[in-house]
């Protein structure tokens, strides 16, 4: 079973990296840029059969370890 | 206009990234997770309004910083 987790900070949560990312693209010539917030994307490959239960696993593993709850949310997308 | 770039390790590229978020999820008693791959995603907002200028203007971002195509493939997505 192959899942995707895409992290992204939570609104109102400043993100460095994306600002990092704006002035570059800004530096490098491309204007009209208004914002670029930057997160992660996480591809699991599970050897669960059941959607609903990988789905389940998944979450635990976002709360766990994938995910830090209090400045990202998560969300969780089952391929096929 | 809002816009997504999705910036994955090509196959066959080694990605410490996820061995060790894979080592992890085991050590936390996450059982039966075969691979484990990190990848990006940037948010972008562009004043651009027209899609197709967007998605060519992105490209070129691709190409000129947020990727490296040597080792990475990117996805773009178009909102709305």
């Amino acid at each position: 079973m192959k899942a995707r987790v895409t992290v992204t900070l939570k609104n109102g949560v400043l993100d460095p990296q994306g600002k990092a990312i704006q002035g570059a693209l800004g530096a490098l010539g491309f204007s009209g840029v208004d914002s670029v917030r930057q997160g992660r994307v996480i591809d699991l490959d599970l050897a669960e059969s059941d959607p609903a239960a990988a789905r389940a696993k998944i979450a635990e593993m976002c709360e766990a370890l994938l995910a830090n709850t209090v400045i990202e949310s998560y969300a969780i997308d089952i391929a096929g």
